[in-house]
Formats: structure tokens, sequence, C-alpha cells
């Protein structure tokens, strides 16, 4: 039986502009985040408190990007932050070509950090590079603590995983110490923060680590 | 705040493709069909048992679309017709370009009717024209008589909906008429077939409507 590879010159076109992307921003001292989650994890919040805490030295923006709605946009730009709502036209992620037109029909000349807030899905959005400079994850404790198991690329691909939601981990069955494992066993590297973007817990480290980071 | 379009174009590009896909099959007095589906609701049996029927006035082969894998088309091979493995690259969806390589590499010489096993997703696959003349969805039992309320597109796309899996109705809370009502309600034309892929229930009337729409 014949099997054909389909669309193997995207991802090859797509890794060169994504490196293309990140070089630029980084010529310019611009730091780059890509945020994957499921819908519901809590990314709208998480990158409010955590635009937050680096404020004010270090100016922000976020590209919001959905199928086609605009509210996680408004809420960030009602938070006092710079934001861009894009619309992927039907598409279930973000590609490094997406992520440019934004850039460019956003401006970046007044802001040092720029968010990319992804399309809520765990599988397509970590197959496509988009030039960021740091992919993070959030899992959220009424997820469950096998998501890593599910779907382990997205966890592969990221640098950091925040668990986020702690604060409701009583009404759920949540194994922390389960968690840390299975996303270890994909991605030995990640760094693990549990946190909850409702009542800043946790929130210290992760924006004392995210602040060295953006330094480096 | 500013809102961005993003591929708009590659909508309207798959357009035109899809239409000359679905005029170069016609000329040739050649039947496409895009079957769309969850995954797990039986669209590889639901082929083979319609093929079967199809048998032997019509010349019958499948391309199967996997994000990677290729259990499905070695199944549909196994069953005696002629079958294709296209892996999408990642892809969620199959599109006009897409479907286009896949015919190419298949050839179609010896086929009257081509049936796309499209990616099993309920929300982009049926954004994409893939050129076919028909669109079909497969809605088993027990993934509830609510899909099509939750995921109006791919209905509203749809001139058939098969209803899969009817021999399990005894231990699921499914509801016939409300779900014809669903269906109806997004798409007021469609034809709807209650079947069982595993035994053979409901196939003579749905097999009748086939053979009718082809020869049209």
């Amino acid at each position: 039986m014949k099997v054909i590879e389909l669309k193997q010159d995207i991802f090859k076109e797509n890794e060169v502009t994504a490196d293309k992307v990140r070089e630029g921003l980084k010529s310019e001292g611009k730091f780059m985040i890509n945020v994957m989650s499921s819908p519901g994890s809590g990314k709208t919040t998480t990158l409010i408190r955590t635009i937050s805490g680096l404020k004010p030295d270090v100016r922000c923006a976020v590209m919001e990007c959905d199928i086609d709605a605009s509210v996680d946009a408004v809420k960030i730009e009602e938070s006092g932050s710079k934001a861009i709502q894009l619309h992927t036209g039907g598409m279930c992620h973000m590609d490094a070509a997406m992520t440019r037109q934004g850039l460019d029909e956003m401006g970046t000349e007044d802001v040092d950090v720029i968010f990319i807030e992804n399309v809520g899905n765990l599988v397509c959005p970590a197959e496509f590079d988009t030039g960021a400079h740091m992919n993070m994850t959030i899992l959220s404790v009424p997820e469950g603590d096998d998501k890593p198991a599910k779907y382990p690329l997205v966890y592969e691909v990221s640098e950091v995983v925040l668990i986020n939601k702690i604060d409701a981990k009583a009404v759920f069955d949540f194994d922390d110490e389960l968690v840390v494992e299975r996303i270890h066993k994909v991605n030995p590297d990640a760094k693990i923060f549990f946190v909850s973007s409702k009542t800043g817990e946790g929130y210290d480290e992760w924006i004392d680590y995210l602040k060295e980071r953006i330094k480096a």
C-alpha cells in the first residue's frame, strides 16, 4: 500500500520563517513567548497576572489568536496592556508567517515582550514553530494530571509548564508528583510552576524565573 | 482594538482549487465523497460495508487521511478495495490541494467512486472544501444526540448524515427525533440514515440513495 507524505514542505518552510522571526526580534532586544493550552485553562487570566508581575520594568503586548472570537483581547486591553486580535480563519494553530503578519500589524517598537496566546488546542499548535523564543503550556487542575501522557508533544516542546488553578485542588483528584513525573518523562528539562492565576499563589517564583529568562 | 483577519487568501485559493478538482473528476465521469466524523465513529467499517454494497457495478477507492497512522488504509485494502494512505503532516484537515496530490499519486483511471476518509475531527475538516461532489458526516450513537448543536458547521455542509451504531441504542440515551430535529435545524435538506455498519441494518436505503446519487 502506498503512503504519501503531504505538506512536508509546509513544515520546512515554516521552520525557515520561524528562525527569521526569532532572530529579527532578538536583534531588536525583544522576547516572544508562545502560550499554549486547552480551552478554559485560564490563559487570559494568567497573561494578565504575569504582565502585571513584569510591570513596570518590562513593556508587554499580547497577540490573541482565536478562530473567530475577540473576547480575550478586549479583556487584555481592559487590563491596560497592548493587545491585538488575530483571527486564524479556521486554522486551529498559529504558524510563523501568521505570527509575522500579526507582529507587523501590531507594531513592536513600544514593547519588550510579546505573548502569543495561541488557539486553545493541545494538538496542532504544538506542531508549528511560531518563531517564539520560549514555549509554555498551561495545564489547569480540573483538566486532570493525565494530560502530559495523552498530549506529549505540547509538553515536549515547552520550556515552561504552569500548573494553574491550584486553589481548586481540594475538589479535584490531581496528583502533583505524578503530573511532574509525566511531564519530565517527555521533557526532562521542563520548568514546572504550580500557580493560581486567580489568587496569585506561586507567582513570585514564576515571575522571578521569567524576568531572568527575558534578560538572558 | 485592532482585529486582523489572517489566512483569508487560503480559503479563496482553496475554493478555486476545489472547483477545479470537482470539475476535472466530473468530466471523467467520476464521483468523490468526503467522509467526516469524530475519531471512533466507525468511518472505516462504514466505508467497507458501503463499498461492498456498491459492488460489483461501481469500482471504489479510498484515500485514508490521517495525521500519521496507517491502520485504516490497511483494513480497507484487506477488504479488497484500492486504498492509499495520506499523511497530512500535522494538519488536522484535508484541503483541495492535498486531495489533488492524493488523487494524482493514487491514480483514478480504474475507479468510479473515490471516498476521502478525512481526519477524525468535527471542526477543521468542515471548513475546507476538498473538491468532493458530496460531503457526508457519520455520527455514532455513543457520541450523543447533541453533536449537531455543538458542531453545527460539519452538519451544515453535509448532504448526508449517517447515524451509526444503532445496534448499541439500548445502552445509550440517544433521542432519534431530537437528533433529526437538531440536524435539520442547521441543514433542512440533510438526508439522514440510521444504520449499523456492524450488522448492516439500514444499509439498503442508504445504498439505494447513494447509487442514485452517483448516477445523477
